[in-house]
């Protein structure tokens, strides 16, 4: 194992955080925050400084990784940044706990929305705005990010996208894997710049909205307040940020194809239909379902389809409380948790290109099982599908299962109701945020319950494969 | 399609079932129960005799059948003996309602066990006898049993075979099929009586120890009281009971491997291993996490491992009131209720053979794609694991998901607690019984979703391709 190129580069990654981390410290200057907040950024920044300087003195004789490092370096940079990043908030005292700033502060860089905080008044403009601004980075992945600013050895960049990207299928849309990740890198902030302005166009404080279209380009789920998108009484906003999270939970490919004009694979495009179909199905199935606990017709479909939106998503917005809604739209919810968005997108989830393919699967091998000489191939956009890449979703499909039982095994222990322990587990895993079946925040999970959970949020974005690593003792035995 | 094959064999069967009536006949006769419930049993034998007859007449041209014909008359055989297996029930006004009937028949005959009576004692001794009686014939299933008994042409029973048989791997344990399958039931058939006289010698009634037995040996659960195994205040019968379900979820392959003196392959069976490994940490986590709530440690022992017993082998007699206990141990015994018995064993679920081949490949999975360069291999019980069974069973990971979603979706309209429904769900298609998370029956469903419960548990009985192939619009079409 290169250890000294693990950490060379994990210590440069701790400079980029440090760099990060001035846009909070701007925020904090701009609403003339206390000196605590202010020194509470500035000593996190100059603790990252410190670290990543000592950690890049000597520089590896060797820059060549292989898949293992790669995985080990990801995964290792969402658990270090995540703890780096929540000691503003423990330095100034606004989240004292370091297990809850922690599940705080990964919620964010993995895009999850979760969170322990009963009250988000508690915190200040700079570091609400840092909560927020976590999800921003988080959202094409940390990696994606940083393989498009770090100047670094040409074959490292492969073992580090393999592990970042999401989703079976990630169309080479130019030959350099560097140019790649600076293109969608481009589409991604132009969109967040679009969105941001269409929100302060529509009426929101443009505070308001910085950090609602973060949330909503990370696919992540923070606000300003605690009551969310219910807090504007505004249909309008309602109804652009559940469009936008829609165009955030699409593959980026996609809108690349869209910039050179290939409209046809765009809207032919298999996997953007069966969203847009689950969608519109979901949606009217809940408006039917919970119709009648609005005042009118409108108000029902609006939030049924904000609901479907934030949550296929994996944004996870708050807007009413669901606690109140009957099992049938509570359970199509949690459904979609699990499926969440398109691949190559920065929602979470299972993604829907392989719960498709999972679908194809399993339809052919019934009918296959009945109709034995039947040759049947499986088909995405119509080109076939080879075996190997079946063989590897149904696999992922194990793993999954396995680690999602596991999880929910352990979080039992805390003893809620049977649908709070999943939905919060489905919440974590599939970096959604809400929990299903009470009002309440995760702060009612235990100090260990929570660091699984954050765990768990940084397995479901990478894909787990890559954390998984880092508790495998293999990957630290010298052979 | 070769339908008067169809036709001629389940007429047969039809004739098999008048005569399986005539043993809760003899005990209406030795009860000297009312005319209603004689002229009950009566009417359906002559019933199933007019149409068995009929359907005799006239002989198939051609005896030759394919899979699909194999799989159309065990799914058709399961739903016609649940309904005409229920009309005793609704003629004697025991069971007035025929969905009720045909729930309660069906989880019967799939040796489920879950039922829709608040109160067993509306029954009769005959009918009682007969509810349980299904259970040992559904056992080890209807097909193996008729292949036995029918006199009939050679190649259709693999057809049939293969649908009825649980399990991924069937060892050949004897060449021909016929022999195999009387074996196999010689071999059943023994357990079941020295169960029963082994129940009797402890203390139990003897009619007592005839339903158990049945609902032991079918991995069944129907008892003869609400309160199950309760009502005997017995430790000894309690214990036997659950060292007797553990014996019948064991491979019966296995028992012809001891009784040919092969000690060592029968000890070192990888399955066995792994499901007694399963009791015994299950039962461990669950006296330590409910020994509380027992009178002594001894008792809470007991209790745990007879629950754990029940739920693995998917047989469910009821013992103590699960809704007091703690999400953690209801948790363990619902991923038993999907875990399930051994294959190729009387018990339903997913069966432990298959989720330790899907353990397995996971954990190669996680490895390989870390170390990309190291060869693993899949092994069970020393013998490498072909790739195509390995992608069948993770094939049938991914239908056996998607059928239990739509299921819980369907439930869900029952807006009942999300524990009730999950658990439902899993109880039925699993073939075990009881309901978590509620003391209630299956009486708080409503009609539709009973039936569709009904359905459930013939599809879990038959690992699911047959009966799903009753509701595929293909299957019926002429080309």
């Amino acid at each position: 194992m290169n250890k000294s190129m693990i950490r060379y580069l994990l210590s440069k990654l701790l400079l980029i955080e440090a760099t990060l981390l001035l846009i909070p410290l701007l925020v904090a200057f701009i609403y003339q925050e206390s000196i605590t907040v202010v020194f509470s950024i500035l000593g996190t920044i100059a603790i990252l400084l410190a670290i990543g300087f000592i950690g890049i003195i000597f520089k590896p004789k060797n820059y060549h990784i292989y898949t293992k490092e790669g995985f080990l370096i990801v995964a290792l940079c969402w658990v270090l940044w995540s703890f780096f990043g929540a000691l503003p908030f423990v330095f100034a005292g606004q989240i004292p706990n370091m297990i809850d700033a922690f599940f705080e502060v990964s919620s964010g860089f993995t895009t999850t929305g979760a969170t322990i905080l009963p009250d988000v008044s508690v915190l200040s403009h700079s570091l609400l705005f840092w909560r927020s601004f976590t999800h921003l980075i988080g959202g094409m992945g940390v990696l994606v990010f940083a393989l498009a600013i770090i100047e670094n050895n040409k074959n490292s960049h492969l073992e580090m996208m393999r592990a970042e990207v999401p989703g079976p299928i990630f169309g080479k849309i130019v030959s350099k894997l560097k140019d790649t990740a600076q293109i969608l890198y481009i589409i991604y902030l132009a969109m967040f710049v679009i969105f941001t302005a269409i929100l302060w166009l529509a009426g929101m404080p443009l505070y308001d909205s910085f950090v609602t279209a973060m949330g909503t380009a990370g696919t992540g789920g923070f606000t300003v307040f605690n009551d969310g998108m219910a807090h504007y009484h505004s249909s309008l906003l309602t109804n652009l940020v559940s469009v936008g999270m829609l165009a955030f939970g699409v593959n980026f490919n996609l809108y690349y194809l869209l910039l050179i004009r290939k409209f046809k694979a765009f809207f032919g495009d298999e996997e953007l239909r069966t969203y847009l179909g689950i969608v519109i199905v979901s949606t009217i199935l809940i408006w039917l379902n919970v119709g009648g606990l609005f005042a009118s017709a409108a108000k029902g479909l609006e939030i049924s389809f904000f609901e479907v939106s934030t949550v296929i998503t994996t944004t996870g917005f708050g807007i009413t409380n669901l606690t109140a809604w009957p099992l049938f739209s509570q359970f199509i919810l949690l459904l979609l948790m699990f499926i969440g968005g398109s691949a190559g997108s920065t929602a979470g989830g299972f993604k829907v290109m392989r719960s498709l393919i999972i679908t194809k699967i399993a339809k052919n091998q019934v009918l296959s099982s009945l109709f034995p000489n039947r040759v049947l191939a499986l088909q995405i956009n119509h080109q076939p599908l080879d075996k190997k890449t079946q063989h590897g979703v149904l696999k992922y499909l194990a793993i999954y299962i396995l680690v999602f039982i596991g999880l929910v095994f352990i979080l039992t222990l805390d003893n809620n109701h049977f649908m709070v322990v999943v939905s919060a587990a489905a919440s974590a895993f599939n970096n959604i945020g809400p929990i299903l079946g009470t009002d309440k925040t995760f702060a009612i999970f235990s100090p260990f319950s929570k660091l699984v959970l954050s765990f768990a949020m940084i397995a479901g974005r990478l894909e787990i494969y890559p954390l998984l690593l880092l508790f495998i003792p293999k990957t630290w035995s010298k052979t």
